[in-house]
C-alpha cells in the first residue's frame, strides 16, 4: 500500500483521561477517541477498554490493513523499553509493560515513550518549534512534562527517561508532591493542581475580597483564577504572580542549561495568557545571566490541544 | 606531514590562570606552560604574553610547522563565534574576539568553547567516560562550570552557550554571586570561593571551637577545610555537609533533566574525597524521583589536573 493511503494511530496517556486518534500522513487528525485513566485501578482494564475503542476507531477508518502503527506517549514512558516505570501520575504503580500489553491487543507495532517527549516532537513536526533544532517543549497539565530538543533530536538520556524537568526542585524543602513526596518541584506549582492549591493558600493567608472566595474549591483552577484576573481581583493576579516566579525560574535554570532558541508552553494554564506568560517571562529573565538575556522566545502551542499529543505520538509510528 | 608527527595546542583560560600544553595524538602533554589571567586588566596584554610564551613551547617543539592548530577553552568561550562573552569571572567585560586575537598573533587555526565543554570531551576522549555517550562535566574551580554530552555529543545550544550549570540557581534568594549579581546560583556555593565564604559564615554563626579559627581567611580554602576535617572538626564537616547538600541538589536537578548514565566531577572541591562525595550523592538521590535513584555513577576525574583541560582544549584541534 502506497505511504499516502497509510494511516497511524496517536495514544495520549495522562494522569486524567487518555486521548487518541487515527492521523493521516499530513498530519490530520481523521477520527478521535477518549477513556478515562484514572478510573482503572489496574492496567489489564484500562487495556481492554483502550483497545475496544481503539478497534473502533480503526475499523472506521477502514481496518487495521491501513494502519502502519501505533505511537503512545506516556508519563515516564521509555522508548527503549516500552514500559511506563513509577510514573507518580498514573494509577498503576511499577514498571508496566504498556506497550507489549497494547501490541498484544491490537497485533500492530508500538512505539512508547514520554509524553511530553511525543509533544515536542508534534510541535517540532507540526506547530511552533517547526524547523527549529534546539527548543524545550513544557506540559502544564495535570502534571508538568518537558521534552528536549537539541541539535534536531530528542535528549533521551542514557537510560531513556530525560526530561523531567516537572520534578526538578525549585523551592528547597517547599510544597510537598503527593505523588513523589519530593519537595518543592516545579510540578507542585505549575500543574494544574499546583495552581488550585497556590489559590487556596492565598484565600486563607488573606482577608482581602475576592471573586474567588465564591467559586466552590472543586472548580477553582486556571479557568476561574483566570476569569476573576479579568475582572482585576488582586488574589487571582497574585496566583499568576506567584505561579510566574516559579515557573519563571526553572525555564531560566533550563536555558541556562540547554539555550534553547525558544520555550514552547502547551496546556491548560496557558490559556490564562499574558496574566501567566507576563511574570513568567520577566521572571526567567531576572535569573538568567547577561548572555542569555532578550534571546530566548517563550511560545505558547497553537496545536488544538485535543490534537498535539496525539499528532506528537503518532510521529512515532511512521518511522 | 603525517598525522602521527603532527601536533596541537590546547589553552584553558581560567579566571585565575591560563593554562596551555603541546599534545601529541596519543594525549601526552609534551611542554606545559601558564600564565596569570587576573592580572591582566586589558584583554591585550593578556594576548601578548600567552602568545609569547606559547611560541616558547612551539619552537621547543619543532616549530610552527608540526602544530596542526589551537584549541581554546575558556569561560563563556562559544565555537560558533571564536568569541567570549560577557564572562562573570574573566577580567575583561563584553564580548571579546579571543579565537581571532589568538590567531592573528600566532598564524594558526584556533578553536574556540567554553572551558567545561572541553573538559568534557577530554573526559570521553582519555579520561573517567571513555566510551559514555550520556554524562555530564562539572567543573569545581575558581567558577563552576559544565559541559553535557547527550548521544556522544557536546550539546551547544542555539547559540553555542549551553552548559552553564553553575548559574542555574539552587537557593531562590540564596547567597549573592558578586560576578552575576544572581543569587543562590550553584556557583556562589560550590565553587572554591562558595565554600571559603561557607566556612567564614560557618565559623561567624557558631561558638563552637574548631581548628578553622586559626586558619587565615586568605588561606581558608576546601584544602584547609579537608585537612580539619580528617581531624574530626564538627564546624569543617558542616562545611561539607551544606556545600554537598547544594551541589546534590543541583545534580539532581541535572539528572532529571538531560539523565546521564554518569556524572563526572573535576577541580579542587574533588580532592576532599568522600567528604564532599558522600553528602553530595546523599542529597542527589533523596531529591531524585524513583525512576532515576541508584542509576547515575558521581565519579571523579583521574586526568591530572594540569592535564585534563589542556588535553579537552586541544581535542578540537584535531578536526
Amino acid at each position: 500500500m502506497a505511504e499516502r493511503d497509510q494511516l497511524v494511530v496517536g495514544i495520549d496517556i495522562g494522569g486524567t483521561g487518555t486521548k487518541f486518534g487515527v492521523v493521516d500522513a499530513d498530519g490530520n487528525v481523521l477520527y478521535h477517541g477518549y477513556v478515562s485513566t484514572k478510573k482503572h485501578p489496574t492496567v489489564e482494564t484500562f487495556i481492554d477498554e483502550l483497545s475496544e475503542e481503539v478497534t473502533i476507531l480503526i475499523d472506521k477508518a477502514g481496518g487495521t490493513g491501513r494502519i502502519k502503527g501505533i505511537g503512545v506517549g506516556a508519563p515516564n514512558g521509555n522508548i527503549y523499553t516500552g514500559t511506563v516505570e513509577y510514573a507518580p501520575n498514573l494509577p498503576w504503580k511499577g514498571v508496566i509493560p504498556l506497550a507489549n500489553l497494547i501490541k498484544a491487543k491490537l497485533k500492530l507495532p508500538v512505539v512508547l515513550t514520554n509524553d511530553a517527549n511525543a509533544a515536542a516532537t508534534g510541535e517540532m513536526m507540526y506547530g511552533a518549534a517547526k524547523g527549529m533544532k534546539d527548543f524545550i517543549m513544557i506540559t502544564l497539565g495535570t502534571g508538568v512534562g518537558s521534552g528536549i530538543i537539541a541539535n534536531g533530536h530528542l535528549i533521551y538520556g542514557h537510560d531513556g527517561f530525560a526530561g523531567e524537568l516537572g520534578h526538578t526542585i525549585v523551592i528547597p524543602d517547599g510544597r510537598l508532591h503527593a505523588g513523589t513526596g519530593k519537595k518543592g518541584s516545579l510540578e507542585s506549582y505549575a500543574s494544574a493542581t499546583g495552581v488550585t492549591l497556590t489559590a487556596i493558600e492565598m484565600l486563607a493567608n488573606s482577608k482581602d475580597p475576592s471573586l474567588l472566595r465564591n467559586v466552590p474549591k472543586d472548580k477553582l483552577d486556571s479557568k476561574a483564577v483566570y476569569d476573576a484576573a479579568l475582572e482585576g481581583d488582586k488574589i487571582a493576579l497574585d496566583v499568576f504572580e506567584f505561579t510566574g516566579k516559579i515557573l519563571g525560574l526553572a525555564l531560566a535554570n533550563a536555558v541556562m542549561f540547554s539555550s534553547p532558541e525558544a520555550i514552547v508552553l502547551f496546556g491548560g494554564l496557558t490559556k490564562s495568557g499574558e496574566f501567566i506568560l507576563k511574570p513568567t517571562r520577566r521572571h526567567m529573565e531576572e535569573n538568567l545571566i547577561q548572555v542569555f538575556q532578550n534571546k530566548v522566545k517563550i511560545l505558547v502551542s497553537h496545536l488544538r490541544e485535543s490534537d498535539a499529543a496525539i499528532l506528537g505520538a503518532s510521529a512515532l509510528a511512521w518511522d
